[in-house]
C-alpha cells in the first residue's frame, strides 16, 4: 500500500497578466519555437497576437502549425513532428484546448525518433526524448498542463490511445483563467465533467486511499460542483473559472493518485465512443460515469459511495448507506444532465447498440478492465446498454 | 488576487523498501557524498547502517557530519559547508528531522560561497548556488523535505531566522513512514502542531483564497486531528504515520499558499521563544496559536473561524458564526493541550514576563507583521500575556 514516487517538475504561472515571462521562459530551450493551436479560436480572443508578440519582443524565430482538431489526430502529429525536424525546432508552445497539448506533447516526441510517432501507441514504441514544451491552456479540462499524458486518435485505424511518460511533462505552463472566459457553455459543461471523472476514477478504485488524498479528492469534487454552475451562468467570473482551472490541474497531475493501481475505468469506455463517433470526451463521460457508478454499486462498495455521498454531496451521514449510494449517484447525474444541461443517453447524441459489442471489446483490449470493479467485454455491454 | 508561480522539482519516493534507489538518485550527482545526521537516533533504529550499506554498495565515498541539534546552529552550517568545500562534496544526504535537513540545506549553499553562511540570514546576501541535497526525513512537522526554506539559529546572538530560496529545494527526498515509528509522543505531538501551524498560518489571512485550496488545507487539517491521536496510542500504525508524513509536506511546499501574500504571525513569535529559550517548536506554537486566534477575532474576520469550525471540526453550521468562531479555538486547544497532551502555558515551560518586550519586538522586527490582523509590538505582547 502507498508505495509511489511523486515528482511534478512542471513550472505554472498563475494568474493575469503573467505572459510577461514567455519570452524569458521560452529563450531558456533555445531560439526557434514551433506555436501550435486549433481552429483559430485563439485569434478571436486575442490570444495569439499577445503569444506572437511575446515571442517577436524576444528575439526569437517564429513557425507555425495550426488547425489541430479536437481528439486529435496522429496526422497532426506527424506533420508537427515533421515541421521540427525540418525547422530545427527548439522548442513547442501549444496554445490552446487539451487537444492541442496533448498532439504538442506527441510531437515533441516524434521530433526526436525516426520511426511513424503512432508507433508510440500502436507498439508502445519508448518514449525516451522529446523537445521542451510550453503550454498556455485556454480551456479546464484535460489537464494536460501539468501532466505527462496525452490521448491521440486515429481515424484510419478507428482508435483513440492514451500514453505517458516523464518526458512529456510541459516545462512551464502559463495558467490563466481570462483564457476561458469565452469556453461556450457547452464545452465548459464538458470540461467540468472531464475534471470529475479524472477524481472519480482515482476516488473509486477498490485499494484504500491515504485519508488525506481522500480529503483532497472531496475538495476538489465539491469545487467543480460549485463553480461549474457560476462558469455557466456567468463565463467571465474569474473566481469560478481560476477554481475551475487550477482544479483540473491537480485533478489528474500525479498527486491524487497516492500510489492507487487504479486503471481508467470510464475513460477507456469513453475512448472508444469518441474514437467511432467523434463526440466530445467530456460528454461522453457524463453519460456514462453514472451508469459505471450504478453497474459497480453493491455490499462490497457500498462504503465508498456513502463517503462520497456525505462528503461530497452533503446528504445525511445518519441516512442508510445503500439508500446514502443511490442518492449521490443520482445527484450526479443531476448535476450532469440538469445542472450543467448536457445530454443524457447515447440515443441523444445517435450512439447506437449495433457497435456496442466492438466498442466494448475493444475498450477492454479483450481483456479485464482492474477498475472498481473488474470489467470485461459482457461487463462494458451492459454498462453501455444502461446509456441507451 | 491569485497571481502566482507554482514549481515544485522534488521528487519523491513514500513508502517502505524504496531506499534501494538511493544509490542511483545520488549517483546522478556524483562520488562523494556527505551524510549529516543529529544525535544519533538513526542509528538506534537502524536506519543508518541501510543508509550506510546503499552509499557504499553504490561504490560512493562517504564523509560523515553528525551532531546536528534541534533548532539548528549556523555553526553545524559553518561545519559542514567546510567540509563540503575541504571534501570536494558533491551531494549531501540529510537524514534526520527538520533540524537536519534545514541545516543541511544552508550546509549546500555555504559550500558554493567564500563569505560566512550567516550572511544568509543576517545580511540577506543571495542565495544563488548550492550543492544538490537529498532526504530522508525522521519526523513529520517541518516540511523541509519538500521545500525550499530552513530555519537557523545563532545562540551568540540570539537570533533564529527562516529564509528560503528556490536553490534549496532538495533534488529528492525519501519518505518512508516507518521511518517515524519510534518518534516518541513528544515530538510527534510537537510534530503534529507544526504541521497544523503551517496549515493555519496560511488559511487564517485577509486575503481571499481560491476555494479549492481552503478544501484542501481544510483536508489536511482533518487528517492531522484525526491521526495524530492514533499515531500517539499505536506509534508503529502505518497508516497514521503515512498520512501525517505526506501532509506535512504538503503543509508548506508552495501548494496551498495559492498566490496569497501572507506573513508567518505564529512562526515570527516562535522563534523568539526558541531562540532564547530553546524549547521545541511545535510546543511554542501549540501555546501561541489559539491566543493568537483569539487575539485576532473580531467581527470582520468571524467568517473563517466560522469556517474553520464547520468545516474542520464539524461544529453545526446553524450555530450563530461568534459562537462557532470561539468554540473552535476551544477545540484547537483541546486538540492541542488535552489530546496531544502538550503543555498549555508559558508559565509552565519556564517563559517569563521579562522578556515579553523584547521578544516582541524582535518579533516583528520593529515594524508591523501583515497577518490576519497586523501585528506590532504592543500586540505581541498582548498575546504573549495571554499565554501565561
Amino acid at each position: 500500500m502507498n508505495h509511489f514516487i511523486y515528482h511534478n517538475p512542471v513550472k505554472v504561472y498563475f494568474g493575469k497578466d503573467q505572459l510577461c515571462h514567455l519570452g524569458e521562459e521560452l529563450s531558456k530551450y533555445g531560439k526557434r519555437v514551433l506555436l501550435t493551436y486549433g481552429g483559430g479560436s485563439i485569434k478571436k480572443i486575442g490570444l495569439y497576437d499577445k503569444v506572437v508578440n511575446e515571442i517577436k519582443k524576444s528575439g526569437l524565430e517564429l513557425y507555425e502549425l495550426s488547425g489541430i482538431q479536437p481528439n486529435p489526430r496522429i496526422d497532426s502529429v506527424r506533420k508537427g513532428a515533421q515541421i521540427c525536424k525540418d525547422m530545427k525546432i527548439d522548442v513547442l508552445l501549444a496554445v490552446g484546448g487539451g487537444s492541442v497539448l496533448d498532439a504538442t506533447k506527441y510531437m515533441a516526441a516524434g521530433a526526436c525518433v525516426d520511426f511513424d510517432p503512432w508507433d508510440f501507441f500502436s507498439k508502445c514504441a519508448p518514449i525516451e526524448k522529446a523537445l521542451p514544451v510550453i503550454t498556455i491552456p485556454t480551456l479546464a479540462a484535460t489537464g494536460s498542463e501539468m501532466n505527462d499524458g496525452g490521448v491521440i486518435s486515429n481515424p484510419e485505424t478507428k482508435e483513440k490511445i492514451g500514453r505517458s511518460s516523464p518526458r512529456l511533462f510541459p516545462k512551464v505552463s502559463f495558467l490563466d483563467p481570462t483564457n476561458t472566459f469565452t469556453v461556450n457553455s457547452y464545452h465548459t459543461a464538458c470540461g467540468s465533467v472531464d475534471i470529475m471523472s479524472h477524481i472519480i476514477e482515482v476516488y473509486f478504485t477498490p485499494e484504500p486511499d491515504l485519508y488525506m488524498l481522500d480529503t483532497v479528492m472531496e475538495g476538489l469534487m465539491r469545487t467543480v460542483i460549485k463553480y461549474a454552475p457560476i462558469a455557466l451562468k456567468e463565463p467571465d467570473n474569474y473566481e469560478a473559472r481560476a477554481n475551475l482551472m487550477w482544479t483540473s490541474s491537480w485533478a489528474i497531475n500525479g498527486f491524487i493518485d497516492g500510489g492507487k493501481q487504479h486503471e481508467w475505468s470510464c475513460h477507456s469506455m469513453e475512448h472508444e465512443l469518441s474514437a467511432i463517433y467523434d463526440i466530445t470526451h467530456g460528454l461522453g463521460l457524463a453519460i456514462l460515469t453514472p451508469r459505471w457508478l450504478e453497474y459497480c454499486l453493491d455490499e462490497n462498495t457500498v462504503g465508498k459511495y456513502y463517503q462520497f455521498g456525505t462528503n461530497v454531496f452533503g446528504i445525511d451521514p445518519k441516512i442508510e448507506p445503500m439508500t446514502v449510494a443511490r442518492k449521490s449517484i443520482d445527484m450526479l447525474s443531476e448535476f450532469f444532465f440538469d445542472t450543467l444541461g448536457l445530454e443524457s443517453t447515447f440515443s441523444k447524441i445517435g450512439i447506437q447498440e449495433e457497435d456496442f459489442s466492438f466498442m466494448a471489446k475493444r475498450a477492454c483490449g479483450g481483456k479485464i478492465i482492474k477498475g472498481f470493479k473488474p470489467l470485461g467485454q459482457k461487463d462494458i455491454e451492459e454498462i453501455f446498454k444502461m446509456c441507451l
